[in-house]
């Protein structure tokens, strides 16, 4: 059985098992003040172009995307947020938990655009009595998103421009950024993320990593006690280099940008089955994600050797999708195309 | 320059290292839905004797913490620690972060007795408007304690008692839970923990483990939606494969008592070697953990080649923890001996 | 300038008063455990038909909605409701900020159906992984609702097996309980709610009194250290007795009934000025609110002797709410009348 | 039977009643944004010369305290109160419940010094890792304190210096502030507590209101958004002309400062009846509160003619305390000193 479930069901990357096993007879300091991290953070800053950038490492996503809201929020202030974004759909109610509202907006292909924002927010500043209101202070997005669309240079300027005519911090999920960035398609630079986002992350755990998430701060509006709420919503991991030495192995020589833009190749060559069979596509997707509407007979064949993850139904059949990842073999995705060739 | 100033500076024992590099290749299902977390969880249900006990894999310990007393309580609802209990130090309000006081009892060398916790919660049922004030519902040990000392299995027992006596539910913090269970004077077993408590954990990251804790609950109120709480706070990591196999291989073969009971027992050697020198204790501690008193020209010797971690401050000197860990090895501890004598 | 804006812009019926005032020289048990409101609460029981009801005095509806809701529900349990629910539009995040997701469905004429909700409750328990979802647990209604329509008992009793069928609490606002009770077209008693909810209120803010909110609770599982959710949230009356007095005085001889129903009869005299003039309702509503659509000349024209408020906007003009309440006279209504045949 | 027990338990001044009744026939705008509320609001300004505070009406006091705090801190800063101070003690851990930790000074007499302060705030700033513990960010006083006694002039502003500097906000808790005002040792004036805090309320349900408390808060940090924190949770009164109004005929022609003050007045004859009979004081009082130490005989024979409150208990007997109101008569007074004579 060959899983192409999700992208989080292989370990790590080679090379990130040799590093950690190279320090394992050193000691270092805790909770993330370590050379490690510090190498880690260094480079990151290096690499966006921004000296000033806080960098804090996360052992998962969702603890990344709820105490990032959570810290740039007060209670009377909401975030903006596809309503299939993952923190309105996946995350069990995170965000509201830390006593935010998220203002939902209808998606199209996993994305919102600037319009929308604008109106959205806009409806606040026009209200009589604003204070009966939570004030629209975050946008929210992932990229790339949850149907594996990318947002254009262009598109993420035009949401820039919302955000500060609305004084609202932008916050990228960037749980696979590798993915997005790796497309053809892709014309956004980790620096365009750095110069044009409030926050984003590097995703470590669906992208190479054992487990990770690599936050990059921007405003200094939110550098101030970030840490405070990373300790107290129990995200400061206590061997912390873990993380850091993972992030150094993955960035230094780019390893990062070469696995998921592999991954992004061997997604292509799936898709490209997919429609030489005619089989139809739930979305156009240019990553690693790729959702097709399989009948029950295809449903039955391909599951005989491969896992997917069904997400949803359609009356031609169900949603299902195929996922590549760092770990994806040439030889795997043959075997699938050779199989989708025959159904 | 020798780290003992805490029981987290290295990274994994060697086993856990091969053990993921063995599977590394290998794809399993995500969130702690695989075969390694079910592994492990059967082991432990084995070991403690509770074939109906549920176990889940927490990342970090603040996380354990502070879930396991969100998903326990209303927010009407306290828990009762030691003022010194690491819930109330060393957090960073997490527990008040989930809309809980906790009801602090001073400490006598760490821990609190079972009298203490029948006046405090007594007093709440003999209010006369007892909805002003919060329930009691949950008593909160540490074993070892902060302060490394050990709880009895009989006044284990006794609190036992009054927490039956008041509905509350008993928590054993157990990140050091190795070093406790390892130490010559302790009388507990991990049987007793799970027929005496209504939850409690293994600590990984402390004891062996790359990083992460096991969650014992007995409680059948406790069970109910409890992942639902774990996901909500970041706390279910997307390759869950990772902690399960961790305390899989810790608990195979009972490394986890071999390594945790040799970190006692150097640990005593360096207090013996204190003892023999003079050098007052701040508290006696029979497990991994030991604090001296140590003048100006003391500190600046031992601060030459050792670290350790100042906690505090006495008349006579700095309290200096130094703390051995499964990692300490024989060589390290008998240089620190030498230099200790020759102080 | 005669308001007709909303149903709070008047103190209380003077017989509210007038009963302040003959106790004024009297001293009370305090917070609420006082003769009057163990008077009120009795006579509550017994109209609603319900001996075991427990019965608390909120000063606010807000506070009643938000108190109940945090109450009954933990941080992974969520809350159902129209997305017009007074809790999701005007209540600035108080459910969100008490940690709870509330479950949005589209409203039809402010009202949700029975298959609506069970959908929506129903989508949780066919996932696979429902811990990372939030346990839908509580159904929310207005009756009336904020655009003044009413739900029948067959609608009622069909909810209610929803509630039933998921496990799920039922609760009703009822800040405008007065105004759905005295419709000429409504059916459901308050012994019905009794029997069919959960909880329910009584509005006292917008049905005569000063201030204040009677809550039923039937619900076991609801009664259990509620007071102690009001204590913690401050809305327990140091005065409780100013609550409890004035549901005495309300309820004792029915002017709750008697106020609310003459303040429909005049709503619908409005109502069929507006028809007989042809202009447009945005909805159908049979109680106190009345909402039509009006062009400019028409508000400017109306704007000159009476205060209306704005609650939308169409392509053919603006929302504009009229409504009546307890303390609208006749002869307002009459002037308005003549004023609406001239436009 | 003569209630001595607590100052809330008589409807309010004539005065009060008079003035709802006078505007009964009239309308108003609502939720606080009408007349009454802007007239009172100025009337306070300028009483305590500072044209620039804003001004907010409260239901209640717990509603005051905890509101007040979680508008002014984030989750990872904390409020340092005495250890006796209402919201640490009487309030259902409201202040945890959103998400603060209160750090508790013991108290003396109920108060805190701002050595002690000093203390605790400097503690935060010395830790090597200041983002795992809460940063003090405000400080809470009660004026008078619980038990009655009240900080100097010198005092508040040796705490007020403290506050400038660790960059604290100082509230102070004015629930009983008339009878603090009014006491004969008293030297803070309203004007001085203007210039002194950040925020602080005049108390009306305990100073002759039916029921409401003024929130003044003069700094600008804390102005913003403070109205959305107040619907958040319920505390803003759909017909707040009712809080304005009753703040403006007790402010008007300083009936709040006449009628506080004849308490203290005949608080002070009680004090001196149970000196002159040689009754232990439990606390040295100046206002309103007397807390003395009754035997079982004293208390049996003061307790058929009054109600006092048992506070707690010494070997030497109960703590028991006597209040006067703005409703307590020389009548009532002299029967009871005849009685204490008669002991």
């Amino acid at each position: 059985m060959i899983r192409f479930n999700n992208d989080y069901n292989h370990g790590a990357h080679p090379e990130i098992l040799e590093a950690l096993s190279a320090v394992n007879d050193n000691s270092f300091g805790g909770y993330g003040e370590d050379e490690w991290c510090k190498k880690a953070a260094d480079l990151i800053r290096e690499r966006v172009h921004c000296p000033d950038a806080a960098v804090h490492f996360f052992p998962g996503a969702t603890q990344a995307n709820f105490i990032v809201i959570a810290s740039a929020l007060s209670s009377v202030q909401s975030v903006i947020a596809a309503d299939t974004g993952h923190i309105n759909c996946h995350e069990a109610a995170s965000v509201e938990n830390t006593n935010h509202k998220i203002q939902t907006i209808p998606n199209t292909d996993g994305k919102i655009t600037a319009a929308q924002i604008d109106a959205c927010a806009g409806a606040y500043y026009e209200e009589n009595e604003p204070e009966y209101y939570t004030e629209p202070k975050m946008v929210y997005l992932s990229f790339p998103t949850e149907q594996g669309t990318l947002y254009s240079l262009e598109e993420l300027k035009a949401i820039r421009e919302v955000c500060d005519k609305y004084g609202m911090y932008l916050f990228v999920d960037g749980a696979r950024l590798g993915y997005g960035l790796g497309a053809v398609e892709n014309d956004i630079s980790v620096e365009d993320f750095a110069a044009l986002t409030d926050v984003f992350y590097f995703g470590g755990t669906k992208c190479g990593a054992l487990f990770g998430e690599a936050v990059v701060i921007t405003s200094n509006d939110l550098k101030r006690r970030f840490k405070a709420f990373m300790k107290q919503n129990g995200a400061v991991l206590a061997k912390g280099w873990l993380l850091g030495l993972q992030f150094y192995t993955l960035l230094e020589n780019d390893l990062y940008s070469e696995i998921t833009k592999k991954a992004d190749v061997l997604a292509m060559k799936i898709r490209d089955a997919f429609a030489k069979k005619g089989i139809t596509f739930w979305v156009e997707s240019p990553t690693n994600q790729q959702f097709v509407i399989l009948n029950e007979k295809q449903q039955e064949v391909l599951g005989q050797n491969y896992t997917f993850e069904k997400t949803g139904s359609t009356p031609d059949g169900v949603i299902a999708r195929f996922c590549t990842s760092w770990a994806t073999t040439e030889e795997e995705v043959a075997q699938l195309i050779g199989d989708i060739e025959k159904l």
